[in-house]
């Protein structure tokens, strides 16, 4: 299969969660490197490594899963000239629901390779709960 | 305060461990980048960032700890020009017991910098309960 080349980091990351949403194999594995070196950690997880567990883990997270979106919130990068390290809150609803099911906090690392910038880690685990905010109300009209 | 030079990104988690175990938050904070993007998540926490904050986390989970020894296993290493990725299993002790307690999974950064080696990102989160190996009983003697 030909791969995308993704020219900035932040392309790689939309295509992950692309990927992660239409729960697309190939085009989640089309983000990662081809590389024994890369791994993976989904929350509460053992850490996967190389490309063919890294792969297996996502299939089995796509046949197990009802359809989700993200939302992905509170970008912190940290970037150095070939890697490209960024910290996002995933808040992710199930099926059709309006409301956050769960947060999760993803350090996710890209490098820039020959073949553009890829994943190399995605280490996501539970965050704290979230808190809906909701519009706030006071008690009485003031005027 | 005169920080420590790490000249190596193995040096510099040699001393970050040391300093947790020992609770040692100066020696901690020797081996953080002086940055405001450094950022940390402890287990089950939010994500901490700038190194006044993460210091300030540190100095609460010291100040709430028992005494607690780390056995740090199953390293997996990353490594790029400038910066050095470490995905490790903390099994982690409490007082004078020997058996492991908790089992985290961290991910630590490391970049070079001006500095030599020094932590970025420290990303840990609870892994799999632990499978106590305990020696293995036959039924009977068969001898």
């Amino acid at each position: 299969m030909k791969k995308t080349l993704f020219a900035t980091a932040q392309d790689a990351e939309a295509a992950f969660y692309e990927a992660f949403m239409k729960q697309d194999l190939d085009a989640m594995m089309s983000v990662w490197s081809d590389d024994d070196e890369v791994y993976c950690v989904h929350p509460r997880g053992a850490r996967v490594s190389g490309v063919a567990q890294v792969r297996e883990s996502w299939r089995q997270i796509f046949a197990a899963a009802q359809s989700v979106r993200f939302q992905v919130r509170e970008h912190h990068l940290l970037q150095a000239m070939m890697v490209s390290v960024h910290s996002v809150y995933e808040h992710i609803a199930v099926g059709g629901e309006s409301r956050t099911r769960a947060c999760i906090l993803a350090t996710n690392i890209y490098m820039r390779t020959e073949q553009g910038w890829r994943m190399m880690v995605h280490h996501a685990s539970p965050a704290p709960a979230v808190e809906e905010v909701e519009p706030r109300r006071t008690a009485k009209t003031l005027h």
